[in-house]
């Protein structure tokens, strides 16, 4: 089996190749090629069977998606964009890559011809609903979104479920809540903090919380993210019909809720590392995002999410931290 | 006031442009210049105070959209579009026509710069939603469309929201109802029978229906359709808020109401000259179907539709057979 990830250098991209290397294989077929490719060159993870093919490229560029379609990949985890706020400040580069290159990727597929029909796994977003939103987001709820970013991931969730309807291929999309708590450097981006408050103090160091105890989002840990990916690649899809992008199971959590379990996980004097420096503007755009989805459908198909922050945090210090505080 | 319309040619572009032209203006407003284009030459209609210009052009066509653009016009009605059948059985070209030369057209506004802010009234269908349906679809149903068409109009649909959200334009999607009585000759789209089966009858001439009187649909007349587009093109959009597609009113009638109707307006003589030839292909399309929608906001929003098909059958008579059977 030859599988090929877009957006290979992210974060949840390079997960996903780690844990296809450590599993050995994808539904159990041993993965025998593995096509890395994103913007700047990924790496190999550790213990891959078979060839791994890194490739710094630019899927908006014309031709990279035929050349990738070209070495027949069985299985596609199209995973590049650009972020929520790039693409709201360039308003033609987030068309270009978060829209444009998914379709030269989807044409590549169709034009490769009848007897060439992959699955195909499209990273798409909460961010597809807009405000006002209830708190627990129905799996019908209508695509109105409030964001660039929103509307190109959208857009290309309608266009898988056509090229999946005509037969170019079996496409699913996944919306994934907001990753918490992703690994790294505290970031910019408005959502980072939910990461940054619970990252930070575990580690010793102190982290800025800019919003009211009582906001509320959905979350889910990057391994439960991988597993969205790894259960969308193998499960049978006839199950799933013609509706094909799911909102994916996650935790409906406040902030007051992510505190509560850091002081279970990791004391009072974590907690006390987090400053209080709240922030209009980051408040405001807080109240618009999903404080939750029901997440039905997904849940019925096979896909699981942590049921506690406890569980997230833990997954947190077990896959970042060794194991231990 | 210069307005522009694409599909001007189309039946409804057609119609919508003698309204102008009869009316004198556009919202209280002298039309000074009338830009008409389709694929074919349209024909100005007569009346027209100012200039008209007709062009022959393909908005797909690389420049079209920007030298339209560049003669500015204040109002731009956005009609051009290939049919349901045409879109499903000529992958390529539908996303050509109906997604690709929208998507110019936008880009051109957009690129004109910050000191130009047309309206742009979309037409949009209810092709957008997709079955399982409820019998009156509200308005914030999720758009699952079944066919490309119906994709190519929900993604315009997402690209005008967003443009508009972004300020470079003012743009409003109207989701129009299957449109009966269309006038001219009988053709053989699959809803075609719809109007077949009034229009052939009211000018004594024999129609065939190919399914059961049971099947439920959602109708409005051409004049209420062009009554639409005026009213977008002339309301007060700030009340729309940024939800800016909205599902037209109009009639959920069966079959058997229609030839009910039929029959109280034009006698026993001309029901019977609809003769059934049951087509279980037909019938499979129609029963995935919108049987109706709420139409909630749009009324709200002051935009009228026929409450009986004795009224869709007499703006017919009216509009199109001189006032006479």
């Amino acid at each position: 089996m030859h599988i090929l990830i877009t957006g290979a250098a992210g974060m949840l991209g390079r997960k996903l190749a780690e844990r296809v290397a450590r599993d050995g294989g994808l539904g159990g077929q041993p993965v025998t090629a593995m096509t890395l490719i994103d913007v700047v060159a990924p790496t190999a993870p550790d213990g891959v069977a078979g060839t791994a093919t890194c490739l710094d490229l630019d899927l908006a560029a014309p031709d990279t998606a035929t050349r990738l379609i070209d070495a027949r990949p069985d299985v596609i985890f199209h995973l590049a964009a650009i972020v929520s706020g790039e693409a709201e400040a360039d308003f033609a580069k987030g068309y270009a890559i978060n829209l444009d290159s998914t379709r030269a990727l989807f044409e590549a597929i169709r034009l490769a011809g009848a007897d060439y029909h992959p699955r195909v796994v499209f990273a798409s977003s909460i961010a597809v609903v807009g405000a006002p939103l209830p708190d627990a987001i129905p799996d019908d709820f209508h695509t109105t979104p409030l964001t660039s970013y929103g509307t190109q991931k959208a857009i290309c969730e309608l266009l898988l479920s056509d090229y999946t309807r005509r037969g170019f291929f079996d496409g699913i999309g996944i919306r994934l809540p907001t990753i918490c708590i992703r690994p790294g450097l505290p970031n910019k981006a408005a959502s980072g903090f939910f990461s940054n408050i619970l990252r930070e103090p575990l580690v010793g160091q102190p982290a800025i919380l800019p919003v009211p105890d009582t906001i509320r989002h959905w979350h889910t840990s990057p391994r439960s993210a991988v597993g969205f990916m790894i259960h969308a690649a193998t499960m049978d899809l006839t199950a799933v019909g013609p509706r094909r992008n799911l909102s994916m199971p996650g935790l409906s959590a406040t902030v007051a809720d992510q505190i509560e379990a850091l002081r279970r996980v990791a004391g009072d004097e974590a907690v006390a590392l987090i400053r209080r420096e709240p922030d209009a503007a980051i408040t405001a755009m807080c109240e618009g995002w999903a404080p939750g989805f029901q997440a039905t459908r997904a849940r019925a198909l096979g896909f699981t999410a942590e049921d506690s922050f406890d569980a997230i945090i833990r997954a947190h210090i077990d896959d970042e931290l060794g194991g231990r505080l």
